[in-house]
């Protein structure tokens, strides 16, 4: 049974709470207290549950009964070279069969996590523990997948230490089909710092989850599962893991507060917390006993029935879920291209189709600011007093199908100004409708189509305005610039251009299902393209910069549109070590004087949805740490048919350069 | 003219000299002077020297005589846009002919390094010199390119940061044909400690060589050109070098010493990297001003006729060449060897070639090593009082050609003992070769022939000796533990095995050649796969340790061939970061009590061939410094029907497992 719906909202994706369960050879019984009378939607529970291997003589008599029977006193922390000390030399492993049959494959599938057994510790110093250990993971692993559950529970490295763990982990991800390994991590960083190369002991675990991941070389099949203890570490330090794959956050019952009528709460933190993991996906588990006393009388004698111990913790899970703001309109809509990569668009080299003229026209917010910023520059072009008999000039440079057209136009009816339009219009498909609306709104006498390369048109006259919606998610990566430079020519030298500049933003981003995507496509060319994105399961590691500004019009003769710029992030001093898988960019564009237009976080336009940020990828992740803050490098170079972007990063460790000569992503010119 | 013989023995690899000069315009003259005159074998000299863009006003009337006469106003420290600036704005560049065709082409290629203007700073934080630095440094090399020049030198980058240094140089050299770059990079490496994170300022300048390499991607036409100073860092700082890409050594003048007889010699320390120079074929260029002036008033007025004021340099360079000792004669052999790739053999799965017995064969020194354990096994078997009654069985597994079973007869005729051997064999090839050397030799007393793989022979009795040598570079790797698992079936349970044991050994390598090799494949399997290789270009980062070890025989029930280590290597305090591209491994095996033979370097058995070192790639070059250990894994893992390795780095940053499951390189059993 799902958590219910999210602030009363039908939510394309339901929230399962799981509960974290302790030995038993009783699996049907198991599932049945826990999920029918428990409410919990799956259990977590140990592989030695479901699955015995053990070891007899080769020529022992014993029969499958007798076999049943020794499987009945298997103890939960059994390793098979104790069983070999105390037995035979010349025996063998042999499976007991008949325990895949107690459920139907797909309650095993929707209701069962499997837990590898937690005594085992590859990275030990004694050798034979090592040698049980990985012969268990390996027997337990492979049983789970005979059962296809959809995932199992890696316990947590047992030291700092972590290569033999990870080395056989990989191997098994190898082969592995569906089924997904949780890595247990503890929810731990102390204020110490870690870098101190003398130091030794966990004090971040988001360190040895990174050390696990990079030797498991980011396998997808690979996440995490957090334990959240009742202390939690700061703000910055949380917000690391939103960037990481996290399937499942399990709270203990130690961690919950006491209500005043005696029931199980979170602090307010830990609730923030839980609502950023419903808002990431993250499954909730609950584990441990019951600590509350006081709800257990009352609610047994209400009901006269047996309750579950824990009932009362996924009510307070679910009640946190219900809870939670519904999801504003735009963002419902959008759900479906949370950190999903899209290629940017080519507007100069193709043709956009009617689908995204039409969707980018119902961006309404848009146009508001365009026409006021139209409206400001004709007032201050003309006078009140000379409004009658001034006309001024304003051509619209891709008009598209018209909204700027109609921008402007309102923006002269609102300022009772005169005004002759001319709308420039390089793809003849749009230039029909143009025709049309021009026609239907009865505009002739106002507005002259002229289709055309703004680049390449012999203009009748000089403009006193220039208007332009050319901008990419970068700003200039739709080649605004070389488009305004060569649509400038017909601007008067006291002309105006709309927008008069923009500049484009990056920030360092943990984004682990992004890269992912990226390195699924095992090529270079992938890693060295700018994708557009709904950023989503990303952690903003740092406050976005300002790269590479644009001022319009620009009639300099020693003007030119490549660009370079050096970047410094800092992290905040308290947010621990983090990966940066690439960099979230955005653009901000000043229309006219104080009407800007843009989706930098920090000063986004609300509710304006054209744009989605940009997102350069690092063809390997970087660590970054509070003590060795990220020197990044962009390059905006001009060819003669193309413009590119390179990249690098040359701090706290040079990366190879991005990209270079364009040779895996261009924008044609 | 090359710099002499080394040790007067004809070598295969002459080594040259070039002498750096300043700006000239007379090319013809400066050859003639420097290569007649001098008899230096090359020039490095300013590419300005032997082309001039400028830029002149397209509406000029200049006719090519004044053309000509502005290039010779030239100045060498021109930069376009302060032409620019004095001149039109509508100007255009143009390339002077002609100065291609003032030497041949075979002239311009052997006898001139190009020189990039030395005034470019393309991380200026004056965005006109960086942009006049890049259209100089891309004209320069193009013009270097026309010429068919060799190689160029690229000036040191002006501060720490060289990020759009190397993104214009990384651009360049996508496109580079058969030209060099080298960059320029002084040999300085201060005491201080360059991992304090709020340092600036250049105290290792590995460290800014580092950086342009991984920002350009290891590209293998970018090398180094150190220039020598009088004060030389630490040796263990020196010796990082001679693993990375150093093409030339430019000496100063100022860096020489005086003599008794007033004539330049270098200081001792010098010497010796100077030979360490020669003997990894790094060219040495002589620079600056004559600074000995003792001997130029003698020399003229000897011989009457100018002498080129850097002569004794050049003639004390060319001394130290000629006086290294001669090259050993085995060493000469191998030559061809020197950092060549070579896959492993697999003698158990493929049977070997005549020609590499033959190779083997010839290793006398081996053989006199088994001579002496057989003969000390027999000795501890058989009391001197016995000798005549007793006969000792000795077998011989893998007896190839039959040189084990020379070896074992010559110590029972040394020791005067019986000895009774069975020689197994299971390449019918060798057998038949082995039939023969019984016949010829009148063995057949003596020896039984068995044409059976040791693995599944069935002993008509047990040995006393059992002797093999099936030992890899890396001990282990051809599966010796496999086979005399299967070989002591038919050994005494107080039998001898000659070798005991064996232990293999790595260390942390810097080896850029190596590195671009592997890579140069472009797949992953290359980077996972050990080769055998002859170890010369090569820096050894710290001593190596032990890494698996086995003992013969072994009748533990628990044992088995897997095998985990986890090293931790520390450099030396003093040697500054290094790049760690790999490890070179090595075995050391103990044939019989004191009697050893092996290949790591502090132990080697001297003169012996058999055997060259092992070397595992890392797929992508780990950083190294004194304050942050290495922390290396290696796994020894074993199939059914294959053995390989895996191996991992854990620290300073962890590295992706490398061979997973055997994928890219296994030993088939």
């Amino acid at each position: 049974m799902p958590l219910g719906e999210r602030g009363g909202w039908e939510s394309s994706e339901s929230m399962y709470c799981g509960v974290e369960t302790d030995f038993s050879d009783d699996v049907p019984s198991l599932l049945s207290f826990h999920i029918s009378t428990g409410g919990f939607d799956y259990v977590l529970a140990p592989l030695v549950c479901f699955f015995h291997y053990y070891y007899f003589p080769l020529d022992s008599s014993l029969s499958l009964t007798s076999l049943f029977a020794l499987r009945l006193q298997m103890n939960p922390s059994y390793r098979p070279s104790l069983v070999e000390a105390n037995g035979s030399s010349d025996t063998q492993a042999l499976p007991v069969s008949g325990s895949d049959l107690v459920l139907a494959p797909s309650q095993w599938s929707s209701h069962v996590v499997g837990k590898v057994s937690s005594w085992i510790d590859l990275d030990s110093e004694d050798e034979v523990l090592r040698m049980d250990s990985e012969t268990t993971l390996k027997q337990e692993i492979a049983w789970a997948t005979h059962l296809s559950l959809q995932a199992c529970l890696l316990p947590t490295p047992k030291g700092t230490s972590c290569a033999n763990y990870a080395r056989c982990v990989n191997q098994i991800l190898q082969g592995l089909g569906n089924l997904q390994l949780w890595l247990r991590v503890p929810l731990v960083k102390s204020d110490g710092d870690s870098m101190d190369a003398t130091s030794e002991g966990l004090n971040d675990s988001w360190e040895l989850w990174n050390s696990f991941r990079l030797l498991c070389e980011h396998d997808s099949k690979l996440s995490v599962a957090l334990d959240v203890m009742s202390n939690l570490p700061s703000e910055s330090s949380l917000g690391r893991w939103m960037g990481e794959s996290v399937r499942a956050a399990i709270i203990s019952t130690d961690s919950f507060l006491t209500n005043a009528r005696g029931y199980p709460c979170l602090s307010k933190r830990h609730q923030k917390l839980i609502a950023g993991f419903f808002d990431h996906a993250v499954q909730v588990v609950v584990s441990g006993k019951l600590v509350h006393n006081l709800q257990r009388a009352s609610d047994s004698n209400a009901e006269g029935t047996q309750r579950h111990p824990l009932r009362s913790y996924l009510d307070y899970v679910a009640y946190l879920f219900q809870k939670m703001e519904p999801l504003p309109e735009q963002e419902r809509i959008e759900l479906g291209y949370r950190d999903f990569l899209q290629a940017p668009l080519q507007p100069l080299m193709d043709n956009l189709e009617a689908q995204t003229y039409e969707t980018f026209e119902r961006d309404s917010i848009k146009y508001i600011q365009y026409q006021r910023a139209v409206a400001k520059a004709l007032v201050d072009r003309v006078p009140d007093e000379k409004a009658s008999e001034l006309t001024t000039v304003l051509m619209v440079v891709g008009a598209g199908r018209g909204p700027l057209v109609r921008a402007s136009l309102q923006a002269a009816e609102e300022t009772d100004r005169k005004l002759k339009v001319y709308a420039v219009e390089k793809n003849p498909n749009a230039v029909v409708t143009l025709h049309n609306l021009v026609k239907m709104e009865g505009w002739e006498d106002m507005v002259t189509i002229i289709s055309c390369d703004m680049r390449f048109w012999t203009a009748p006259e000089k403009a006193d305005i220039l208007v332009s919606e050319l901008l990419g998610s970068f700003g200039d990566n739709e080649l605004s610039p070389e488009c305004l430079d060569g649509a400038q020519r017909f601007l008067k030298p006291d002309g105006i251009s709309i927008p008069s500049s923009y500049t484009s933003f990056i920030q360092p981003v943990t984004a682990s299902k992004l890269y992912n995507d990226v390195k699924a496509h095992k090529d270079l060319a992938h890693f060295e393209t700018p994708y557009v994105v709904k950023l989503h399961s990303v952690a903003r590691l740092a406050p976005s910069q300002p790269v590479f500004t644009f001022a319009h019009p620009n009639f300099s003769t020693k003007a030119n549109n490549q660009r370079y710029k050096k970047l410094r992030f800092n992290l905040p001093s308290d947010a621990g070590s983090a990966l940066v898988h690439g960099f979230a960019g955005y653009f901000d564009s000043v229309l006219y004087k104080d009407v800007h237009l843009g989706i930098e976080p920090t000063t986004e336009t609300p509710n304006m949805f054209s744009w989605f940020p940009i997102f350069f990828p690092l063809r390997k992740p970087v660590e970054v740490h509070p003590n060795f803050p990220l020197e990044v490098h962009f390059w905006r170079c001009c060819g003669s048919t193309k413009v590119w972007y390179e990249w690098s990063v040359s701090s706290p460790a040079p990366s190879p350069m991005h990209n270079t000569n364009g040779r895996s992503y261009w924008v044609g010119l």
